[in-house]
């Protein structure tokens, strides 16, 4: 080895050295100017863990005592509670709906009306209202009014986009509006209400964008009208139409924090995005938060299709309506898609057995309903032979109501179940033979929806009503 | 130097640099292996803080003795009531902004900030730092450290348009806004909340929308490089931008209403309107608010001139921010414009003599100088000589401090008014000779200001910078 090899060995070493010594100062100083000293760190991470469960116990102690308007009598234990994001029957029949009925001062849908209603829309009524289903209303004789005056109105409804795949209950509004918008020939909007999710979970807003495109694909395959539906995110539609915040904001100067208090059961460390949600779930009821479609008609009735949880949104809404010069919107409400578990229990997204998903194969759709739908028939052949089965708490005769359109059969199923002739598995195997083909049907359906055609129904533009 | 010299040299130096390399590698994986983050470590110092404020809050108003933040110890009659909707001085120098330095817990800007800044600017300060009208800052060595960095920030400033006129004291942030513009060579952010005026003032929304677009007339007049300046009101951009409206929901997601009860003293009576109107100020002091000036720049540092009784707007931003991964933004903060009346008194735009409006002729401003404006002098001639003037409670004097930039002639005025040489006649005409020129100048470049260049204004663009 020559010296010059050596003299060029040493001089690399010398830089590589002077380099290294360099970023160990730094890398030694960066630690000294923020002495980030992992004991703290840790110390801090169990105050801070201290701390949430502190708060999280008074939150509960306060929430727990805090009744609301919409089930006062809650502490004596045989009341349903019933608000937007939270459903208890006390009976494995379910919710008592004729007492809800009287307690949310809402009509019932009695035989008169569905015999109106029929009569204007010269044909027979849909099975979700003719099986009680759909069976409390507000306003719809005023709707019914007005179309039989020559008056349009609109639709509105919407879904919280909390879960990837929605499953067979979420699908009920929406098929019943579909139906709805076919009849009456009338405009839609969807509401899709990220915000709200983004308030109410543990998730990241991105997130809730992500499930609400996700959730529009399903609505989207049930086949509405493209000319006639706007579907809408509220994270997204509130920067594309000033009308819409201004009725948001006129609606929020008219409520105040007692009333959302008493309507929806807020209490004082609820944060402000909740308490001032309402109002945006509230706006779409006005046509003048549409103005693309309605142009400067501010009075177009509206009509609201909802499950009946949703009804303290709207009993807000009508409450402010005539202090903006607004009509008050209508509503038809349905009651709860039951659980597979009963009537009592409550369907969970995160519980992939409590329902049937709209992602389901045929083979999980068949397993579900044989292991888990609740069934109404008797411990043994013999005793169900003597006694009958109990359709109001069979779940898989509740879930025929739903999605069986047939009349006549569902009729027959039912009195041949009650009289014991028909046992549980042939009820099962019904609605397995009901089901598959609609799940897979709307799967097929779905995968023809692209983004470009949710972007057609999600930008704001005339509809040709 | 022989060969075995370069060889010991070369030998040393590998074992040199093999010992650095291991306490390197010893050095960056104990950091890797306990990842204590600085940033960590002060996300979670300010989480807990908060809950723990949380906590005491929900303690508070569950034992009744809720405090608010902003007046503690309002009942005691001798402090002074500073917020945004009521400033009230219990002394007829005006607020003690000493102690309001305390109560907020800001910074004052005393000598040695002036000097630094003066020292990064490389030019005197404005008239309105030297001379303590803007004496309270929170981060201003944050915003110069930037500068000098090299880095850019942004200033954000507003106007609720509660009137067709502004008047001199409206003009105090803007004209100082518009220095710092001119100085730091940054773009700038004015924010119109014709939705807080509507919420809390008995108005029409248009009405509230037709002052905004009258007030930005004036603030154009001023003139804010267009290139550079980006103008907005809450009701027409919330639907121009979905990012604003996206910023405001996860303000509002973070924010109890506990915690703006204790800020601004909202109470349960209290529309919802006003209960989540904070989070639409705060947000602008996001720059991921603006993504067409910002691009997808989420930190870009945030600077807001603005008088004091703004400061509870930002407090609860500067308390949010961490928790949303943005940076917390520095302020500015002014003493007020007293009225003509005294510094004791409010100005009302309900009541034109108590100011100087931007739309008073020449006659006006010398009628209601000559009759209004308090005079520190004494109350005859001789005794005027005898005793001198009182600088602290003469109006004239004071809003020459506002109004007059030549600093020897200001301080000739107060030494011999002071004496008793000057009397309060003087002062009256010398001020009334100031702010004639400028106020004429202004009616003269507001004619100037189209519609169309307000448009432009107020277009979501590019800027320059």
């Amino acid at each position: 080895m020559s010296l010059s090899d050596f003299s060029a060995r040493a001089d690399r070493a010398d830089q590589e050295l002077d380099k290294l010594s360099k970023l160990f100062a730094q890398l030694n100083s960066s630690q000294e100017n923020s002495p980030v000293d992992a004991n703290e760190l840790q110390r801090l991470q169990e105050e801070n863990r201290i701390l949430k469960e502190k708060l999280k116990s008074i939150e509960n102690s306060t929430t727990g005592s805090s009744t609301t308007t919409v089930q006062p009598e809650s502490g004596d234990g045989d009341e349903d509670e019933v608000n937007p994001w939270d459903v208890k029957a006390s009976s494995e029949k379910g919710v008592d709906y004729e007492k809800l009925i009287i307690k949310f001062g809402s009509s019932p849908i009695d035989a008169a009306l569905i015999s109106r209603l029929e009569s204007v829309i010269k044909r027979p009524a849909h099975h979700l209202i003719k099986r009680g289903i759909f069976f409390s209303h507000r306003d719809l004789t005023f709707i019914l009014d007005q179309v039989e005056k020559g008056n349009k109105f609109f639709l509105y409804t919407g879904r919280g986009p909390s879960s990837e795949s929605m499953h067979l209950g979420h699908l009920i509004p929406f098929m019943f509006t579909k139906w709805l918008q076919d009849v009456f020939d009338v405009p839609l909007v969807i509401q899709l209400t990220d915000d709200e999710k983004f308030l109410w979970k543990d998730l990241k807003m991105e997130e809730c964008q992500r499930l609400g495109w996700q959730n529009v694909k399903d609505i989207i395959a049930l086949g509405f009208d493209v000319n006639k539906t706007f579907i809408f995110a509220d994270l997204t539609y509130m920067g594309q139409c000033p009308s819409f915040y201004q009725n948001i904001t006129k609606i929020r100067k008219c409520v105040t924090y007692n009333q959302v208090k008493g309507i929806f059961g807020f209490d004082d460390s609820s944060p402000i995005g909740k308490i001032s949600f309402p109002a945006v779930q509230a706006a779409p009821s006005f046509s003048s938060s549409f103005p693309f479609i309605f142009g400067d008609k501010t009075k177009v009735p509206c009509l609201i299709p909802c499950a009946i949880d949703q009804d303290p949104y709207f009993r807000m809404t009508r409450d402010v309506a005539p202090r903006l010069g607004y009509i008050k919107p209508a509503l038809l409400h349905s009651s709860f898609f039951p659980a597979l578990q009963g009537a009592q229990t409550k369907m969970s997204a995160s519980d992939a057995n409590t329902s049937i998903f709209l992602t389901d194969t045929p083979k999980q759709i068949k397993t579900k309903i044989n292991k888990y739908a609740f069934s109404g028939g008797q411990a043994t052949i013999e005793e169900h032979k003597e006694k009958g089965g109990d359709c109001e708490i069979d779940i898989s005769f509740q879930y025929l109501k739903f999605f069986l359109e047939d009349d006549e059969k569902l009729e027959k199923i039912r009195v041949d179940y009650t009289s014991g002739e028909l046992l549980s598995g042939f009820l099962k195997k019904e609605l397995i033979e009901v089901l598959t083909p609609i799940v897979q049907q709307h799967q097929e359906k779905r995968k023809l929806v692209t983004d470009q055609l949710i972007q057609e129904y999600m930008t704001p533009r005339k509809l040709n009503f």
